[in-house]
């Protein structure tokens, strides 16, 4: 079974949602409103930062659990709550500045490789030795 | 096995294609050519829908299966089906006016927290009984 | 066992992270700092090749592996392959001109389909005959 695993799915999703929530308030915070998404750079900083989120959900959710299936469940469930750490400073971070988004970023991005790439060596070994 | 839920996921799936045939009518309809995707609200809230939509996918689909895994694959694939029609009512209100988007948006955010929720409550209860 | 269609999951968020790394450095070479994501026509199409692909993520993913599931692991992959050459199409002539976008648009479209209604279809017949 994969209960750390799934745990940790359903943090990084409320997480995520977290984010959308963000651009809910900051929408009315700057006074941006819907369907505009750009025009105000601080706006624009917290919407990106969402946008992001959404652009890692389908790197790091499949490769969380293809860890988790091909090596092992606590192990996954470790590096996704790397994964979450470094999204929380990357948005933190990216509140603030532009450039101040790199850390965060980087943590993130290693956490989720160490995942895809784990898994795909897992894949491949059983591949060759099936 | 997860028939409901599989099946609910092939609708849920078709129904977020159509958001996405919608925004390239849309294009051809208020003449906004490729790449372009800002300037005309007519447009924004048509391609607003189909973001919206796929905001919420990475939401939706991984709460709807570990509910289906961890609690029941019928009342899983019901639940769908509300989000389902939550989000039909959001893309019908939106594509009127951004203003009345409100109600199909709570009913389907209603059915993804139940969903998530219900997975997560579920998936601790059996971790601390394990 | 999914083995291939596993390996194809991994190709395909491989490529898919691809597209976004093509964004960061047309931001440097189009000189378009973050948050920006419009106002260049050759940024844009950068941009959208990363964002088209990443809108049809929970459309060709969830197929896969329904269609994995209920037909076929070889098949399921060889149609998973199909669709990320169709991607990767779509990438080189979108980068050219936004009216280059169609034959790979068309080919990974007719992919994601036949993993898609192939999975629906296969799942609908096991419930009637469940």
């Amino acid at each position: 079974m994969f209960h750390f695993t799934a745990t940790v799915t359903c943090l990084a999703i409320l997480f995520y949602f977290f984010t959308t929530i963000r651009v809910g308030k900051a929408r009315s915070t700057f006074g941006i409103k819907a369907p505009t998404i750009s025009g105000n750079p601080d706006f624009e900083r917290v919407f990106r930062v969402q946008m992001n989120t959404l652009e890692w959900m389908p790197i790091f959710l499949p490769s969380l659990w293809l860890f988790a299936i091909y090596i092992s469940d606590p192990i996954a469930a470790v590096l996704g709550l790397v994964w979450i750490a470094g999204r929380i400073l990357y948005m933190t971070g990216y509140s603030q500045a532009a450039n101040k988004r790199g850390l965060g970023f980087g943590i993130q991005a290693l956490a989720a490789f160490a995942l895809l790439l784990g898994a795909l060596g897992a894949i491949v070994w059983r591949l060759i030795h099936a």
